[in-house]
């Protein structure tokens, strides 16, 4: 089952419960929708959806807004939404879930209840960036600022399980963003993790450069988060700004402006489909007891359904215990602290 | 006086030769010409330049090639020509150079010839990045992987004092590259640069984000250059992606193929030359004893000319003075190492 934050998100919940009631209509994926249980029930009678059997109201008073300190909400707060989402994976009800709240909430809480896998050192954001060839993965995102090399080898493990059970990819290649392709080339951080990837038994093809991303040929981009959030926001920017510099220049040019009218179908596509989260529905957190996707605070019914989509995806294919799997084969699990220390 | 270094970038010496004249004329700067002295004799003579107050001839016999390593090239040939080009400067004859040869050749001699400016930790690669209101300066933009606070400190005003003098910006907004506005936000490195700078008496803005760059509202992008090179590259790509995106797009739609032929030359315009390094003529190097513009390797006349210009206003304009005397007032030099330890 799917606990789903209907609470969560710029929408009103109606818009959340609708993208969850379609997404166990498509995916035949069982549900718990977590929030006002009024307005839950109201909405579900609405969308002629009662299967009692197929979804499951869990009440929560509370919600944590966007502009909210998620550490300060959290200690004030005990019954919000994303709480008892988590709670219902930490107590086994639930296997995954899906929110499009406050980041940062969502991940201290997942961490408190649902816990990190034992082994991983720090679990990582993962999202997909726009390539010439369809996406690529980038890990981590944002969630971990200072890494040490240890961190960076299981994000790229991490990254590599995601992308060949839920993209689909065979033998996913792993790229490590540097400012150059030798080995030689980066920070301390990337020169020491080059070190422990090259000796693994997978498709690591070494550094690459910030040109490289948009080509499409590597699959698992890795990076400490601050890199990545950067890269993420710079690259989604970047974008917008071509078309932004394109109508500044066309705006005194009426030929210009009709080729713009005439293109803009295929404009709308590629920058805003390509770059819309919506349409793989928010970003994995990979390394937690449980499987959890983020949503964007944008995210709408069609988000939200691709968002279960994902979490059913993750589930399904058992991604956690691959990526335990594959961590202990290569010798990357975090070692318990001072085990021989223990009598 | 401006050394040009003929023998360096993807074109051959008639190319930065023709460059360096246009500059003499177009902004009255006298030149040393550095290279193979008899092509650059012939040039000049095919040129029917032979004003020998405004050009004078440096004989160089060998190059350092893009793919040379810089620090093995350096120790096994003493005479290329980027070497007589930083030689010059120590030596008082030249008071800048611009060479669009291996940047990190480039880098290592000017450090071994002309040195540091006394109280720079480091010498800052900066560059242009396209923005909707023209160009911000990104500082560090490849130069330093592995900072500390100080560092960043030094580049914000060091960016601050070009931005001034070169792009003629009058109190220029220094923004920290970060994951998120608050101050909060970001590695350990930032938090700390973040408390170094905001007790400054300079238009410091606070962190800003990747999405922020391209608004153009802040004029100095501070970043360590690991962020800085990965940041520039992503820009450059992404901007062309959008491009190949598109074209992918509208291959099988005739009207949207009409449409992108009206619009082209727009695109040319905001796409090419806005991303396009030859407009300025390179990356100026701050902090070394000497100005110095690294141009692309595939620079060619116009890019020269307009290199030579910007290593003109570097020393006309007194900007390594007004580094050393800012940082100086915001007690931001480095103190001399033992200095109390001197007998």
């Amino acid at each position: 089952m799917v606990a789903v934050d209907v609470m969560s998100g710029e929408h009103p919940p109606e818009v959340y419960i609708k993208g969850a009631v379609n997404a166990v209509r498509d995916f035949n994926v069982k549900m718990a929708l977590v929030g006002d249980g009024e307005i839950i029930e109201t909405a579900l009678k609405k969308l002629k959806f009662e299967d009692s059997r197929k979804v499951k109201v869990f009440h929560a008073e509370e919600v944590i807004r966007m502009h909210e300190i998620p550490s300060v909400a959290l200690k004030k707060k005990k019954n919000t939404s994303i709480q008892v989402c988590t709670r219902l994976v930490k107590e086994g009800v639930c296997e995954g879930l899906w929110s499009a709240g406050n980041t940062g909430a969502t991940l201290i809480s997942a961490i408190m209840h649902m816990g990190k896998i034992e082994g991983i050192y720090r679990p990582a954001l993962s999202t997909y960036l726009p390539t010439l060839k369809g996406h690529c993965m980038l890990i981590d995102a944002g969630g971990n600022m200072d890494c040490i090399p240890e961190y960076l080898a299981q994000f790229a493990i991490m990254g590599e399980v995601f992308a060949s059970r839920v993209q689909d990819k065979k033998n996913p290649s792993i790229g490590l963003l540097s400012i150059g392709s030798e080995k030689s080339k980066g920070n301390e951080l990337i020169l020491k993790t080059h070190e422990i990837l090259k000796k693994l038994d997978c498709n690591f093809v070494g550094n690459i450069e910030g040109y490289d991303i948009s080509d499409g040929d590597v699959d698992v981009v890795v990076c400490d988060g601050f890199t990545g959030n950067i890269v993420l926001k710079v690259t989604e920017r970047v974008f917008k700004l071509m078309i932004e510099l394109l109508q500044q220049e066309i705006e005194n040019n009426l030929l210009q402006r009709i080729g713009f009218a005439l293109m803009y179908p295929a404009v709308k596509k590629q920058v805003y489909k390509k770059t819309d989260p919506r349409a793989y529905g928010g970003a994995p957190v990979l390394g937690l007891n449980g499987s959890i996707v983020v949503g964007h605070g944008s995210s709408d019914a069609y988000a939200a359904c691709n968002g279960v989509h994902m979490v059913n995806n993750l589930i399904k294919n058992k991604v956690n215990d691959l990526i335990l799997k594959r961590l202990g084969q290569f010798g990357l699990l975090k070692k318990p602290i001072a085990e021989d220390a223990k009598v």
